[in-house]
């Protein structure tokens, strides 16, 4: 694959997605997609859905994002996955700036991000594997609109992001929609019985199978 | 040890350490019986103490946790240790309603956890190596109330943990208690002292201990 | 080199550094001085700037920043490296009371600190690179404003630091002073223009340059 | 996507790129593919080449390599991601007895291997994240031939995989055929030239461009 | 607890542990006990089974592993637990020296070793979470034969040690000696019947359990 | 600083060092110098000293050690730091040839190597802190004979390195020779006396200051 930069994307849609929450989400995808933990949002509070666009970067080196703004169009994610590790501040205050004026929603970065103080005062989220101040080169060329790999997980141009303060998850564009509406609902449910003093255990009907695969109940340590 | 779930577990009584936080207590006792500082709480500002439940978990299963709900009384601290290191989200609002509904107070667990917003809006405190969205199984059996190794740590059940923004502790059940009101009251004086300027070096009377080492002192860099 | 403190250091004077932060500062510095990212603050907001005074401590052992406090004077800020890499709770309440009764401005460890609730409340920033409640001995001569190795960086004593919630950062106190202040006019210049919608492609007149490395723009993915 | 595995699947050629090596063939490749280095032979001296059968397995479960030994056939190579981090030992001496059996070259295990002796004794090669002893289960499905990320890589089953003492790495099946032949003869003509004596920087002819970018000589330190 | 040394200790009886390996004997033990997988011998080949000597020692202080040499007695095998995680060269030639005229098998130890070179040479093996040469004090005080948390796993004094290049693994001197015999006799014909070409899907009869867990098989990568 | 070579540089003299080994020297020069057990041989058995010519080289960019060949001369050893965190290739079969024809010993670096089985063949020790195939660009200036932090350690051109299988250690050039042939001497009577049974306890006279510490020896567990 040599350097290169895809124009048109097939952006899926996120729908409402960024209201369930990753955690709730994701259960309904198989629990496949989550980004490794490593990645952290830089403030706290955020959450956001919705397509991706794609940099392929260097390791220090962020010439391809500044090459990836003009890819954005409004809702989308910035996605960077890097060639090697690396945690240098590849994005900060203007490079956000420039995003938001676009009506980015955020940049999930598989690198470091600066400027954290002056991205909460903007409200433009960030997640990323490190906070780091150091400057980058922009010398070397990488890719736009790729399939890259960002945090343990693949993510092809136009696939659907979510991220939280819990996590940051990716559905492929072309898996079809599930529904998490129905998922969020039951959670209320349960909620409020297990608020209610009812045990989990007889709630989702573990007794037996725990039976089954050999739990044994003992009443002092002394007879373990 | 087959998978066994120990039903009478004897209580230490935590006293009021929690007032005093981790860094007090535990010099009290030694300088034993922290957690890896890669135990930290997934929000701040929480202080507990109280006696330990104990979970022996499997990496990526949470099926134990939903055993030792059941075991929990009032006051009680759950203490996941899990069989490999693992950092997927075992631990969540579901769970954590069930424990706060049986009065439990905290978490500490050695893997992730998720839902950490609701987690804070229902003031119930989880001190984790992760912060992660990964949903578990629950397939494989571990124990509840047996000792665990957590963060570095051996638990026994009914051992005091003591939890702050600081650190997670454990003190064994069988150790006689110790006064950390003393310490409290001792550090209250060298505070002021402290702050009126008097050297730590003087009041701790070290310099002769200094100098008997052999510490030198010279007036300028090309002295050394 | 044997265990020495050497009293009389030349400090040098970091003019208005604290303002432009060590992201713009650093840049004016050839991106050279950064300490690595696992160095955070205990707690964010905070931004300071002032000379080194620097400590050599052991590994479990903070009798040497018992010993540099009295080394300290108005302004500065207190630079701790390890011989070994260690997490313990070298530094807490007691010694930053201490240390801000001499007008020290925060801490630079290479270690762990603790009482960080109590530190947020007197307003005493510390960097650290970890959270740890446990205590140290004092059993081991170190050194005090020495050169030292703190997250990467070489610090010489009366070195110029600067610290705020991206990083923390040194320069050499035999550099030449260099101004951040017209980086600091240019980025506010610079976020404008890319706030109203301007490329940085455009604004930075990268275009020809990727032309030249070999970047190609195609219209699909199919085109790759 | 639901657990599934996948009989046929389209094999790529690796030709003959055993023998020059992953450093050589992935610069052929611009320099993409490469597993994360934390990825290692548990043995030394093992060089092998041929199309990937991928493994989708969870924490602690070795139950899909089972599965998929009955995918392989003669040359492949087995290529296992994990949907997390973990390290138990998925893989030992029965297990690389089976896949022998059916010619299958080597493993890549982004997990824990186990029986390293006895695997090297079979002259069968695992590069892993780790060498454990752990035992796993056999409780939770995954999926064999989807697309799984391996070390920081996405591998497509019938990728052509060549792995030796230096690293993994991956070629797209779908991915032209480029030359490594040339490269390594041209390494060849180097080698001779520069063990002569002669310099890179004239035989690449480098000084121009260093000079360009701004690279100064000077005598002395005291010149700096 | 203060520092303390136990003379008399109850030794438990490895039998014939060391033949097995840890692989096979642990999952006789229902796969607990196995210490980390960054525990890694110093040079590959060894394989021991002893009853343990315990160290608990303090960060850059090997004065208890000296004090522990007198308490060990042939057929031994030290086990050194550290107050915080460090890397130091606590254990070198000399110390394995008198280790080794006291008939002690080897040393297990979560923290540095050095002298692998000779440690070799003398056939003393040694499982370490580090290489280091750092050198250490003999300042602060620890214990001797109490229990000690090393690299994950609670020792006892007397517990049962097995090592090897798998890995090192602990077993609780209270526990009822169980068989790995069978266990390894079995793995035996298994070896057998799959270098034969017979699948594990069929010998443990897994296609029955798989159907049911939901797997299904497709034949091309488009029907999934 | 600007990019900068500098020609000349005073080299220190290493004397007979290489014979006692990195454990028995530093311990000679108060255990300073030592670089981070990170970093390891890429092939066991070498054994090294010599007067360091250094490398600031950029991530994933190992243009400067194409720069830095023209400066080395018989008996160097070449050290390279890197600006950020790396574990890059950035060193090969052709550099080390390129070494090897102007009498370089061997290499020290802070980052990724690759080939390391054409390395031990032609037998050029390596010291790094990854084996990467990951090739590396020639876009970004750094330094050649500048300060460099390799490891966690501050080398100036001319110190003196010591590399063997435990470690990698630098001495100051500025620094005063010392005798590590004492020391070797010692430790060969001490290596003796201890093979024949006495105890370190005795030999070093430990008894007295271990009682006077507090340290408590009891007759069993029951006592503690």
């Amino acid at each position: 694959m040599k350097p290169v930069v895809v124009r048109n994307i097939k952006r899926a849609d996120p729908a409402g997605m960024a209201e369930y929450g990753v955690s709730t989400v994701h259960e309904a995808y198989d629990r496949l997609g989550l980004m490794k933990p490593y990645l952290r949002p830089v403030w706290a509070g955020a959450a956001i859905a919705g397509p991706a666009v794609t940099v392929l970067a260097q390791p220090g080196d962020n010439w391809m994002i500044h090459v990836a703004v003009e890819q954005c169009t409004k809702g989308d994610i910035l996605v960077v996955g890097c060639t090697t590790d690396n945690t240098d501040g590849m994005f900060g205050e203007l490079l956000a700036t420039s995003l938001q004026a676009r009506g980015v929603q955020g940049l999930i970065i598989d690198a470091g991000c600066r400027d954290i103080r002056a991205l909460h005062e903007m409200n433009f989220p960030v997640w990323s594997r490190a906070v780091s101040a150091k400057g980058t080169v922009k010398a070397t060329l990488g890719s736009v609109n790729v399939p890259v790999v960002c945090a343990g997980v693949n993510v092809d141009p136009g696939d659907i992001i979510v991220a939280d303060d819990d996590a940051s998850w990716r559905c492929r564009s072309a898996t079809r929609p599930r529904s998490p509406r129905r998922r969020g609902a039951d959670e209320g449910g349960k909620r409020k019985r297990l608020a209610s003093g009812e045990l989990g255990l007889d709630m989702y009907s573990m007794r037996e199978a725990l039976a089954k695969a050999g739990l044994v109940y003992v009443d002092n340590p002394e007879d373990v």
